[in-house]
């Protein structure tokens, strides 16, 4: 059954601390579309520096060991107690492969290797980008984090897919699936939208 | 010749306006790393917020109308004067497929119809992802713009190499004549870093 009795994730909150000043000189900013552009940003109403936002890129993979996948059980909002793959924001400095082998150790304490690229999901309502890669995992070494209450492995007929935090994430343990049924390799891309009508396109 | 006299794109500089003060509150932040965190990062004294950074993506691709490609001479730096490809900074609330048709319709007034995955290049000295797609130009109708000095159709043999504004655009558009030669439409990641010895990697 699923935690909380739901099997559709939440889109998540919007941006909890919205920009009301420059980060560069600490007055207040406007919401104004600069000459020449075409998208409202903010702007200094002091010394007129324009912070634009941009999408944040999510990193992460599906580890296999003999088999069987490696999850976590997520023990940070949003969607504590959910399962997941390990998947983080990517830092500055790192590849998105680096990224996915770094959250891998971070959250559940495994050694990864970084294998072909699975999927690029679009999360337009969380201005997410999550990029997934296919991963092997040599040794059954893993273990809970901060971040992870639990970690196992789990066999295709196994997989909790009624208790998968993200849809990124379940789209992504579905092609994985059947790309290895059919013995290819592909990149899969598509994008999710809780905004859009019809929830996921 | 090569323009400037130089074929080597110098590294960009590095973030003009520095986080001084809390975007959320307008106090001054400072770098530290958060209790549970393994990196520094500008924390506001004030309030408390952390306020993390992270790679941004460009968006892009290579269009191509009856074997010919479009390439588009820049209006504005960096690398003002030399060739790129229509890309571009991705924009909240669009997929990078969408960013990418935006980018060749504003930089070059191209309406274009993207195509499978090109090439993933990480530009560790920029903080950026760069995703390139390859893409059909139907008609051959496109122009300048306040970004682009002049657009052009290029033959694979007419490429001016020598005066390619970015190595990330380079390497896709080898990429691009490698696998069309060969009849195939792989996609490609690659590192660039010219803070790692030996520049490239």
């Amino acid at each position: 059954m699923a935690l909380n009795g739901s099997t559709i994730p939440q889109p998540p909150s919007p941006n909890p601390f919205p920009m009301k000043f420059c980060s560069a000189c600490g007055n207040p900013v406007s919401l104004r579309t600069p000459a020449g552009d075409h998208l409202a940003r903010h702007v200094c109403n002091a010394c007129g520096v324009v912070h634009y936002q941009n999408p944040k890129l999510i990193v992460g993979c599906v580890p296999e060991h003999e088999g069987r996948i490696l999850l976590c059980r997520r023990a940070i909002e949003p969607r504590l107690g959910f399962w997941t793959i390990p998947a983080g924001f990517m830092e500055l400095g790192e590849t998105t492969q680096e990224g996915a082998r770094r959250e891998s150790f971070e959250e559940a304490q495994a050694e990864v290797e970084i294998g072909s690229l699975l999927a690029v999901v679009h999360v337009l309502h969380a201005d997410q980008v999550h990029v997934m890669f296919r991963a092997k995992l040599p040794q059954p070494q893993f273990g809970p984090s901060p971040e992870s209450l639990e970690v196992a492995l789990y066999s295709e007929d196994e997989i909790p897919w009624q208790d998968i935090a993200f849809r990124s994430v379940d789209f992504a343990l579905r092609r994985y699936f059947d790309d290895r049924q059919r013995g290819v390799e592909n990149h899969h891309l598509t994008a999710l939208d809780y905004r859009r009508s019809g929830g996921v396109r």
